[in-house]
């Protein structure tokens, strides 16, 4: 059996309790009792090996007996800045596969064509944690409030050595292929890459981004749903650092 | 608007009716009538430009005016043979998600570690004509029965110049990224990848895999799950050969 894995942000202190929930997970469903072990990730590369030392429904106890780093040894940042699909599950699908496969960090674009939806974060959090854990990693991505595009665009002009936005255009758009061939791989490459809602970027945003040094490349002839797009991009990422 | 697009797999005759369910659609849902123009694939390339010349709801009639072929200008050819999840949904998206990316072929193995899952193939077929159509492709992926990991092993083992098999023992199986370069791209190159399920393929699958030509790789740290591969493989594919 695999160990027992929970997400705790903080795991600064030797002794603490777990929430009511958890409390209640560990002790009746789990039937966890004094002395078992328990393990800890903090989503920032630490595990911790916790002793329960109350078992008390409600409120468990915790005593960290060990604490391992798990440096993060990924040769690349990336960070996907997506609109978000009108449909959340689309979402809840690709941010769960990301996670998988790996990604730093997480923005939701507000563009001309994106569909209004609520973005229910709290949900999509645990989603992230709950795949982080499943793929066996211990550096949880970052998870950004919708911000408008126009704004990120200006935002991350200076920042992020190759910065990318997709562009279903495939004539007037690199090919991803050859751009990849381009980054090094023997060093720590930052990239970002913008993925646009149904019905793509308008010719005006995709100006916008090139003037703020955001290049336009194609992911080839298949017109891909925005959520695929994702996966897509960090999957080819994932296999060009591996 | 975007023109209408309906699976007919058969485009050889001039003439011919849709089925109830079809007509139903055509002329209750999107009112359509007597000289209005439908288009048509038939999934093999085939694209027919068609008009009603009958709008009874039951039984609409079809009259092609003319056909446009759509050659296959794909790279490569792509078998992918994956266990199937034992929860459904999973399979689907999968499935949904390798046909918009772009995919030949896809058989279903059974496994030492298999979850044991009926299989709707007739609804995975509905799914693949689905994302065919929205992604603007012409060729349909062909499904294949669900067979034995060894059967299918066997019968491959003189067929396809690159053959792997995903191992998450990522010490004793070489790194994909390294296999891809060594791929040529300037020919048609016919690939199949196999992926095992959740708890993956066992040594012995491993060793008759490997006795039988398909090469152990890697597909990196991140455990990922079995859909997850099938999904990270063919965009890398996709990819390479954009």
């Amino acid at each position: 059996m695999s160990k027992l894995l929970f997400f705790h942000p903080d795991l600064n202190n030797d002794s603490f309790f777990l929430s009511e929930e958890e409390s209640k997970h560990l002790t009746r469903v789990l039937r966890k009792k004094n002395g078992d072990t328990v393990h800890f990730m903090n989503g920032n590369g630490i595990e911790a090996i916790g002793i329960i030392t109350g078992d008390h429904s409600k409120q468990v106890q915790i005593q960290i007996s060990e604490r391992i780093e798990h440096p993060l040894t990924k040769k690349y940042k990336f960070h996907l800045a997506i609109a978000p699909t009108k449909n959340n599950e689309r979402i809840e699908w690709m941010l769960e596969k990301c996670t998988e496969i790996g990604i730093d960090e997480i923005t939701f674009l507000n563009c001309s064509n994106s569909e209004r939806s609520q973005l229910k974060l709290d949900r999509f959090s645990k989603i992230l944690i709950s795949a982080l854990k499943q793929s066996k990693q211990f550096h949880l991505p970052k998870l950004n409030e919708q911000v408008s595009f126009e704004t990120f665009v200006k935002q991350k002009q200076h920042q992020y050595s190759n910065k990318f936005i997709a562009w279903c255009e495939s004539d007037l758009a690199s090919n991803l292929n050859n751009k990849m061939a381009q980054l090094p791989i023997n060093q720590t490459t930052e990239l970002i890459f913008l993925i646009g809602p149904e019905g793509d970027f308008t010719a005006a945003e995709v100006a916008l981004a090139k003037s703020h040094y955001f290049e336009p490349v194609s992911l080839g002839k298949n017109i891909l749903r925005t959520e695929t797009a994702g996966i897509y991009v960090c999957s080819v990422f994932a296999n060009h650092f591996q």
